[in-house]
């Protein structure tokens, strides 16, 4: 064998005899799948790049000189070789009764956890469903206000699972809301679903609005994906009862890792293949569904604060409270290289609402009014509502690998937050920290 | 409410009225589901060609003068309307255990049938896998050496799901062939699962190698949908120990019966639709799925008989033992209008096997010289070896409706030659013909 032969096949080798001599410890095979699948789309990538730009899945690269043309909807790659990792990955934490084959329902001793089995296939068809309807979404280019519902439509196995595994619709009511309600539990019924549904639309959508920059839908991704399995570690050590729960969230969220970091290692600047809403679907469904499966959806919203921020500042934008351009996304001035918050314009006499949001934002930092009449010194434009426009007002204009990394740092910056409060600030308004249901 | 609307509305709302009614027997609710689908179906195409078109998801109608533009890939939207509605009827099965709420493993008379409920995942999960693959395919135009193997990925979560649900591989053995094998049964282990994937192959590319003629992938899918159903009907009266199996097989094809109406309404001659690869392998797997989940895989495979035919009557061109034009379909003689089979080419001196295949299959009339060298007399072409070409070289040209009727014909024909075989000649074969497992 050639030297460039054992280099190309050693690693995912050695890879596959690790995973396969943990056979017995599926979160061993889970770290070598995820491993393999991360490798794999790292090399994958580049050889498919030229099909998908043969057959008009690409896009131009706008905040470069001369808008290069790149491969898009990369995350139908990614999220292909994560679900052969999972279809490979489902018998495994379940060999000990293949072994003893008692399947059925209810005799013996050792019974097949069917409910569990459930879960994994719920899952796994909720990311199926919106792994295609991005792909049809960044094919097709579905209009905004259908698409917004995709979601809902990938998440309803899901519920139905969630129902049937759990059912449980109480809610641990914080400590100072106690006086409002009788005891500490409430039942939400419905609502609580509605609640799950609503994770699911906003989660996907999330990573979606907070994009258009080499490298920041998978950056953020990454470490929202990263507190997700460093939140199950602490648990699997702090809260052996709810051990089940954060090893199937780690199963689902370590492969995500893995083909996050293969993918991201060509989409970092200057990017050489883009995500498309394929990949931001998927991010966003995989958090869903490790938060309703792990039962700790709660936590998970804690992880997206940056995505929560970024949506709620959206509004006065997305709903056309204020002028919403077509393009939010900050600018390149092709002579100093660096980026500029783009503006969106403001009427000569704005509605109320459109007045109030501008003055309170402005006074918190949040606006800068970015042209002002010569004369009458009236605002004429101000600073796009999105994080990353923020940034660039706030820090001033940088590169575009330094916005990324920007976006990287204010997300890890919340995650931490996050910790602090889901282990610090919850005795203050629950009684223990271990419970961490919805 | 104008009388349009009501026109518009009337059908749905009735359809939807029996649906709620039925809530307590599931096959109402997926009969008025699957009514419900098939009407969807039809009126959301109109309603989205444009949008395919627009965004390239097009392709030619060559049998056409003038080869008009047809919107390509309308398969996407049959399959997920199906998954939508298959989505919503999911929780129907299950009312009983859902109003009594005991969903824990063991406890209680009435324990959750979570191996069911795995079931019916499991089948979704392998079809919304072939939806996206399908259109993947449509799409990026894999090739043909990497997309047959697609439908094995795609249907891995399956044989997992059969492997726990049911996990027998004993095959009763055939009387004939009983002195060969010590007993009645045989256990054939992972060769039974490698029978199984050999089925999602097979199956999900068979529909796509007899088709390229208006309504005739559609078509022959419709005939072993119905007779599927057929089947599961009769089944449910003759042998209600394998009720269940047969319901299931029925909740699967039942919604898929109504898409593929809803579509062939716009797929029939003059076509306004195309299916895509989208359509043939969604058919196809739907076919695997209820042949694995019911456990009578057999039955469907003689249900496609058709496809099985015309796989093994073009293998000799599909592995290059004879020549193989690009396209193999039939070709219109535009002065007609009526449709002529079309031919390869025969070199001076064919390989052995060549003039084998060359002379058994002219000797059987499976194939018909269709052009000599004036001189020495021999053969220089001979028609394409698909169903349909030997069905215009057996009963002479036609037009693209007749041929496509004669495809449906011929499926029908073969699925009453199927039920005979399944309840009258089996008593020759085996002890009873009730137990038709695998």
């Amino acid at each position: 064998m050639s030297s460039a032969t054992l280099r190309a096949l050693g690693p995912p080798g050695i890879l596959l005899a690790v995973t396969a001599a943990g056979i017995h410890n599926p979160l061993v095979v889970s770290l070598g799948l995820s491993a393999l699948a991360g490798l794999f789309t790292f090399q994958a990538i580049p050889v498919v790049s030229g099909v998908f730009v043969a057959h008009g899945r690409a896009g131009k690269d706008l905040l470069k000189v001369g808008t290069p043309v790149i491969p898009e909807s990369m995350g139908a790659i990614a999220g292909v070789i994560y679900i052969i990792a999972m279809f490979l990955f489902i018998p495994v934490p379940f060999v000990k009764w293949f072994r003893e084959s008692s399947f059925a329902l209810g005799d013996g001793d050792l019974v097949f956890p069917h409910n569990k089995f459930a879960q994994v296939l719920g899952g796994l068809l909720a990311l199926m469903s919106m792994l295609f309807l991005g792909f049809a979404d960044d094919v097709l280019d579905i209009r905004w206000r259908v698409k917004i519902w995709l979601p809902l439509i990938a998440s309803m196995p899901l519920l139905m699972v969630y129902c049937v595994t759990y059912g449980g619709t109480d809610v641990v009511v914080p400590i100072p809301l106690r006086p409002l309600f009788d005891g500490k539990l409430v039942h939400l019924g419905i609502f609580y679903y509605a609640f799950m549904a609503a994770l699911a639309i906003f989660s996907t959508n999330a990573i979606n609005i907070l994009a258009g920059v080499n490298g920041v839908e998978a950056g953020q991704s990454l470490v929202i994906a990263l507190s997700i399995a460093a939140n199950d570690v602490l648990q699997l050590f702090r809260n052996p009862s709810r051990a089940e729960a954060h090893l199937t969230s780690l199963y689902f969220v370590l492969p995500f890792i893995g083909v996050t970091i293969g993918f991201l290692a060509h989409n970092w600047y200057p990017a050489r293949a883009f995500p498309g809403d394929t990949y931001c679907y998927f991010a966003g469904m995989i958090f869903a569904v490790v938060g309703i499966l792990g039962n700790f959806s709660k936590t998970v919203l804690l992880f997206m604060l940056p995505q929560i921020f970024n949506f709620v500042y959206s509004c006065p934008q997305l709903f056309h409270i204020v002028d919403c351009p077509r393009h939010r996304m900050p600018s390149l001035d092709p002579k100093t290289g660096l980026l500029n918050p783009t503006s969106f314009l403001i009427p000569a006499s704005p509605s109320l609402p459109a007045r109030l949001i501008i003055r309170i934002f402005s006074a918190t930092g949040l606006l800068r009014i970015t042209k002002r009449d010569p004369k009458t010194r009236a605002p004429l434009a101000a600073n796009n509502l999105t994080l990353m426009n923020l940034l660039l007002v706030r820090i001033g204009p940088m590169r575009e690998q330094n916005l990324a990394l920007a976006v990287v740092v204010v997300q890890a910056a919340c995650s931490a937050l996050a910790f602090v409060v889901r282990y610090g600030l919850v005795r203050w308004v629950y009684d223990v920290a271990e419970d961490n249901r919805a």
